[in-house]
């Protein structure tokens, strides 16, 4: 089709006014639903723990026991390793990394040791970037290879002692959907960071979030680094936003022994305790790691249908003239343009009613180099919504493309 | 009696291997079976705010809209000066001054600043003095007098700009059970420090806590900073802790538009949203200021013999040889010792199976320049093991002042 026949469909398609939200990473209600019987009082009858403490009162602060136990199943960690906390992930990361800025991490405070520097693999994740910002933390663009971040230029960077660590979704990435092949995760083990406090923040955000029967397998990172005795180097995170309610879930940290240490002795000054009886609740509820992973099933059936209704318009309208990822888990697709196509493509869609992750915001300061890249994030409109905005995508695509 | 029949005593109750525990401010199992219809899942039927936003997912930083408007309503606060949060005061505090450390209140952060310091009344709060201690924050102790802090010495420290903030509970106070006076709470209002980035931390943790019909009244701060244009010097925290379930409550803070604004912006990178299923379930079980009274009318009653069967052991065994508070709310009872006899009373009675609080909690650095205060927390025991404990505790002050 010519540029002037694309032209009249997307006015056709803004006289719509639609409004589609493609932007978050959040679940649909039909997923939510999935989990309403969580809600039920029964869980908490008694709300006491399997060694009898009331979780209605004050106390514990590491999380109780079964929730230690179930998390730790679910990172294959030992639960002693493992510390369950409030609803966010986002949070343990944040507080982690501010802590570090402040406290250090077993030795200077970060702020106290001049621009510290983070690597990002790229695309990757707005808020992690957000965070480093924040914090005042520069970011390093690492890109992204099939198989995960460019290792041998992770392993020069570190060797600058004010690179402090790196952040990144191993499993189903964000928004790529990669999973860090075995190779990788061993080579993040073995690496020799030139920084004593040098930590790699393991966001494991999609951990059981598979599409697929066949899915992705993740290899332990701290088994990998006690190989190495590199254990020190590693802060995994994980929760249960997108297993249950996003928001109302329960985050988890895990660490080596002497990090578990470092952070329940900053968390102590922070909080008496988590909410332990939502803890009791989900531990309740999913039983274990085989009742979390057919929960997840029932997240599953309602997803890739929405992931491949994507992906078949993708494969229909834009063969040849752009690529873009096809994950068997996690929350998004990545789709890459020709260089100087993203912001257009944001631009257009957003004037026929569509919202998508703004254009730069899967690099770090917003800036993609090239202007090529968009995150999709299929799972929160109802499929027919999903089908129009993603049509309307792939319209603005050739139209941004031919415009060029 | 003399001291070796006091010891005698001592040595009879020591053989009783009791094991009692009046350390922390815990409701009684009583207490808590107060709120337990608060579980029931009727109250997230449906799980959607009054603006239709669905609870169960991401969304909405400040607050569910009613939830901040009852929070407003307990604090005598604009509900857009309202952010409604996760389970503890205690967490937005800490986040709070860390924040100040590392970024500042409007001006450099605090961690740049040099040597900055912070105003403690004392006795006061353990748990406040641990994240100024742990933040690094230097302490300066403020006596308290009967209506609240000893405000011209107050007047007299913000003259220096390294005085960042002073940090109390101004109603029913931690240990002491006091309630700031007008004429305080006006002092305040009033103040002129010369730090612009001097933060007052109001830990609004008892305000509808009382023990009697007849309650203390505080002024509103932010109305009295209003009329001196002192806002900005005001960060109030609350809680649901004490009045549902502690550690698994909802808790608020409320500021100044600005200091709101700045708030949210630094919040918004810690995290997308706060469990608004909690938030729900706490608006809807109660309802409104009216429902909230109600329910603390519960807690008095059970309440008030634990602290009037402690103030007649205190009265009967100790009057002429120790002071102590009689607090018409709150959670504590302060006792004052002779000089020197505080420490070692506590280890008496640990020796025979009781906790308290440790001698010096209630200071800066764990110093109780004197070595006289002790906190009594009347509230978690049964009333039989609180009466045996207390009785302890006037047995083990007798011999320690005795021996001395």
């Amino acid at each position: 089709m010519t540029l002037s026949q694309l032209q009249e469909q997307y006015q056709l398609a803004k006289a719509k006014n639609l409004s589609l939200d493609m932007s978050r990473g959040k679940p649909g209600a039909d997923q939510l639903a999935l989990s309403d019987e969580l809600l039920s009082e029964t869980w908490l009858q008694p709300a006491k723990t399997e060694k009898n403490f009331d979780c209605r009162n004050y106390g514990i602060l590491d999380g109780i026991p079964e929730a230690r136990r179930l998390f730790g199943e679910l990172l294959g960690m030992p639960p002693e390793q493992v510390i369950v906390c409030g609803n966010a992930s986002l949070t343990l990361m944040y507080d982690y990394l501010a802590q570090c800025m402040l406290f250090g991490a077993g030795g200077e405070p970060w702020c106290k040791q001049g621009q510290v520097k983070f690597l990002c693999p790229v695309p990757g994740y707005d808020r992690h970037f957000g965070i480093l910002e924040h914090l005042g933390i520069e970011m390093i663009n690492i890109p992204m290879r099939e198989d995960g971040p460019d290792m041998q230029l992770v392993a020069e960077h570190v060797k600058n002692p004010l690179v402090k660590g790196l952040i990144c979704v191993p499993k189903y990435s964000n928004p790529e959907g990669k999973t860090f092949s075995d190779a990788v995760v061993r080579a993040f083990a073995a690496l020799k960071p030139a920084a004593p406090d040098f930590r790699v923040i393991w966001d494991n955000a999609y951990l059981v979030h598979d599409l697929y029967d066949e899915t992705d397998e993740l290899l332990n990172i701290f088994e990998a680094a006690k190989e190495c005795g590199s254990e020190d180097c590693f802060i995994e995170v994980s929760s249960f936003s997108k297993i249950s309610f996003p928001g109302a879930a329960v985050a988890a940290i895990a660490a080596s022994p002497a990090n578990i240490k470092t952070i329940l002795s900053r968390m102590n000054m922070q909080t008496i305790g988590h909410d332990k009886l939502n803890q009791l609740r989900h531990v309740r509820y999913f039983k274990n790691l085989d009742g979390i992973k057919a929960h997840m099933k029932k997240h599953a059936a309602i997803l890739r249908p929405k992931f491949e209704a994507v992906l078949d318009i993708l494969s229909r309208d834009l063969t040849g003239i752009a690529t873009w990822t096809a994950p068997r888990g996690g929350y998004f697709i990545s789709l890459d343009l020709p260089a100087g196509c993203a912001k257009r493509t944001a631009q257009l869609l957003k004037e026929a009613g569509v919202v998508l992750t703004p254009a730069g915001a899967t690099f770090p300061y917003g800036r993609d180099p090239e202007d090529r890249n968009l995150r999709i994030a299929p799972t929160f409109p109802p499929q027919e919504e999903l089908i129009a905005a993603t049509n309307l995508l792939a319209l603005c695509v050739r139209i941004a493309i031919l415009e060029q």
